[in-house]
């Protein structure tokens, strides 16, 4: 079974998620610069969200790049990602509107965590497909980041029973942790002259 | 004609609709986990229609794959059934919020029986094209899970005058039905080493 | 210049028209059948675009199918084109909520005839940049309908100074004329087999 | 890394920005031509966003063009650029229901310099990738479009202290200098029957 479409499709859901977190940030009635000040916080939750989801859709992109063939399943478990994607609107908007209190951080906490099993067991059912020595499990490697994050998503979460701005903190150093290009699958595609 | 613009531009339809049902899932506005509990039923009908979209975009990747050549007819066919799919957000939104009663549940079995009949006028439109000895008639083979579908929606349509929640369970039954995904064509196309 | 990405942006924007238009069918807040009654003329006029935006979906693919190459000036004829085509859930909207009153259906008829001239005025730019024997200009041949429609909007538009319905009917039979679709490009394309 | 994709998930993002600001012309609950008037400056700021929601998505289509490759960098750069994109709805929504009052007049300004300086950015990066004796770097040549328009982004900024119709004017007249296409990439490109 082909890939071409599963990645068109995975392109359409996310490209609309990352731009619809926008309209959560709501036009001002007021024409002064003050006006704007009580959207920082929403602003600030949306940079965030746009962040991950830029990560989603850049590992995304190399862990497709790096598959040859998709299955059923496969299918599945994409639908599944997406899923948990889909709810960063609502978890950034809710987090935003309340000036990152406790609940909707842990609720923010709770999609990331998710996104995050529902990206490695896509991982792992692509590799079930490629066999343990393919090209994509070399690439793909020991995933130290993707062993991390549910363990630093599942802290931040715990810790906004006392301070929900350490939850954030966290979030935010995942975030930047994975800023830095999966060069794994970069380099070993490279080397190999990969398809892309 | 060629039937990738076909796919793309079914590709970007799917993807809006499946992705703007979440904007449903209206913010509360206090920041207390208890503020999530009125969203409980909308956030089920969501999780219900995402799959069923899914399911649609899974067999409509696989029916496609299969095909070689689309035709005008085929065009419209597709577009017909595109019209009631973006009828879901509506009867997902109508049912989520008036916690599954009767009329709304009505609705949305109608929208799925309606969905179900276009997708066999697409299904039909294509295999008239292709002749009834291509590969794409012997992947579909017998289809008695389409023939099924539409019966027990209809099913379920009735029911709701005496108790909505068994057409519930009947809708369910039938996404669950869907899930596995079509290993007919799926088998068809890999033994012939098909396009993908 | 390659038209692949003139083809994926507009079926982009063409996907997200066609969608976003069904968010006017607002959801009731009552569970029973007749609140659905006052939905019927926004049902209505939501059909009558979404069979229009089909059409002019359709009409492209035919365009662009026949077309080797595109330009600058194709770019912003193209572009031109999405711009009214934007303009339809707006104008839908509006008759639809009026229950086609005559300011909003002449305000329809208006989007619809700058929509057509934009079509031509593509059509043209592309024909100018594949000269007059090419495939593309024997595709399109006369174009009676391209020359008919603008005739029958401006006549409904100037109808709805007495009768709104009028007005509607002739929308009504526009589209039906189109909804043919478009054989001779199919056809001459076929004949040569084209690209598709 | 290919480019395919990228491509692909910019058209996707750029339609849907183009596309929901059209959500911001309300629709009128009269059905009167007289009702339309209050739209008329939110007609004009969509008018102009579409442009420039236009030029840069032509000047990205010829960019990619004459780009062979893309590096993980790229895909950030890129995020970078659709981030400030996505700020355009909220911009021009602002702007518009405000009868271009200077804050936000000054405010869309802002989101133009920085979707300027980002283009720029992202300009840099692939012609670092390609070498400055690629076909790239020599398509793109001195831009001095591009080094021109943000100083007149912040002399429109400065100037809405005084009188934001001399804003609006230097953003109008940005727009027209780019509304002629990048000749520039596609006169290099056609020389050498570049990739498209």
């Amino acid at each position: 079974m082909g890939k071409g479409r599963l990645e068109a499709f995975s392109d359409g859901v996310i490209a609309i998620i990352i731009t619809i977190m926008v309209l959560e940030l709501k036009v001002p009635h007021e024409a002064t610069p003050a006006a704007l000040l009580p959207l920082v916080p929403v602003l600030l939750s949306y940079v965030l969200s746009f962040v991950y989801v830029g990560i989603y859709w850049n590992n995304h992109h190399h862990l497709l790049a790096a598959s040859r063939l998709v299955s059923g399943a496969a299918l599945w478990a994409n639908l599944h990602l997406l899923f948990w994607l889909s709810l960063f609107p609502f978890a950034t908007a809710w987090m935003g509107e309340n000036h990152f209190a406790g609940a909707p951080t842990a609720a923010y906490g709770g999609v990331l965590l998710m996104a995050a099993v529902a990206y490695r067991v896509l991982q792992r059912t692509l590799i079930g497909l490629h066999g343990n020595d393919s090209l994509l499990a070399r690439a793909i490697g020991s995933d130290w980041k993707g062993k991390l994050s549910p363990v630093l998503y599942a802290l931040g979460i715990v810790s906004t029973l006392r301070a929900a701005w350490c939850a954030q903190l966290l979030y935010a150093a995942v975030a930047v942790m994975w800023l830095v290009p999966d060069r794994r699958i970069e380099n070993t595609l490279g080397r190999q002259g990969g398809p892309g």
